[in-house]
């Protein structure tokens, strides 16, 4: 765990290790449940883990490794596309929750050959693209960002759920943090 | 989703759902994971993926079905047994992750047994036991417990993985809300 003082500990195979699994779990988590658990939210404007799953669909497409190819390209604009965070409302339209598990497992599995195939070297970590909004950025920011949404969407995904028994839990709220967030 | 509206929507068999797909997921999210991952945690005194997989073990022992049993039991003595929170410390000691993981697994899928030979009745979710801190709980708070319990530490797995990156991640830290949790 020395790593774990360092300013940043970021390394190539140690985040494929967490993008490889998160299909797997989403599976696992999500796969057969309840309507009532997958379209579960926390208001207006917030996600289900069905919305997840579809937001995680559409970064697959348009965001990590279409952004990693501008940034290996060091072509004379090396400014990223916006992304949109609410496109999934389109595009997971009239799909089941089984069909977005399976594109999003298909994608992952695409994206994760192809940056393995992009062989990155730790030079080419250190290359630079332009965000529309903050400005420029590393290769291996973008990566690392790639791992921490995705778990920051597994974790958003068990926090909406545990949401719907914030009242049947009585007086353990005050023990369940997650309630609250 | 008209049950989100209500103050409570806790049902037996919704509840069932996501307890027994707790193994799965610890096991798609954590097995073959380097030990970086495993066992980063947020400080002194808070739980490492590796703790909380203690943690659920002895839950699984010590609190839900023999709680449950407590209260069902409606004998003289209704109150339950004070809970560890620190008590995997010792019990996971010398322990792989890999066998945590199959504990947990055998005894979650011994517990949803018990719990369904149970055959607990609308009646039944309302008898009450006494928590040693939180005194008169009902058997309906108790089992809503139980799988907000799980989706919480799950949360709590992907949140403390996620700050691994937290520095990595350059100015995305601040879209991803997971890293300042």
């Amino acid at each position: 765990m020395e790593e774990r003082d360092a300013v940043t500990v970021f390394q190539l195979a140690n985040g494929i290790e967490v993008l490889e699994r998160t299909p797997a779990v989403l599976n696992a988590l999500l796969a057969g449940l309840s309507d009532d658990w997958v379209t579960a939210n926390e208001g207006t404007d917030t996600f289900s883990p069905f919305d997840v799953l579809g937001h995680l669909i559409h970064g697959e497409r348009t965001d990590w490794i279409p952004r990693a190819r501008i940034i290996l390209a060091q072509g004379p604009d090396p400014r990223f596309e916006p992304y949109d965070r609410f496109a999934q409302v389109q595009a997971s339209q009239g799909k089941s929750l089984a069909e977005l598990l399976a594109e999003f497992a298909r994608l992952r599995a695409e994206n994760i050959t192809a940056l393995r195939v992009m062989e990155i070297s730790e030079r080419e970590l250190a290359l630079t693209g332009v965000h529309p909004e903050l400005g420029v950025v590393t290769l291996r920011q973008l990566l690392a960002t790639w791992v921490a949404h995705d778990l920051g969407h597994i974790a958003q995904i068990a926090r909406v759920m545990a949401k719907r028994y914030r009242e049947d839990v009585g007086p353990w709220r005050k023990n369940l943090p997650v309630l609250d967030r």
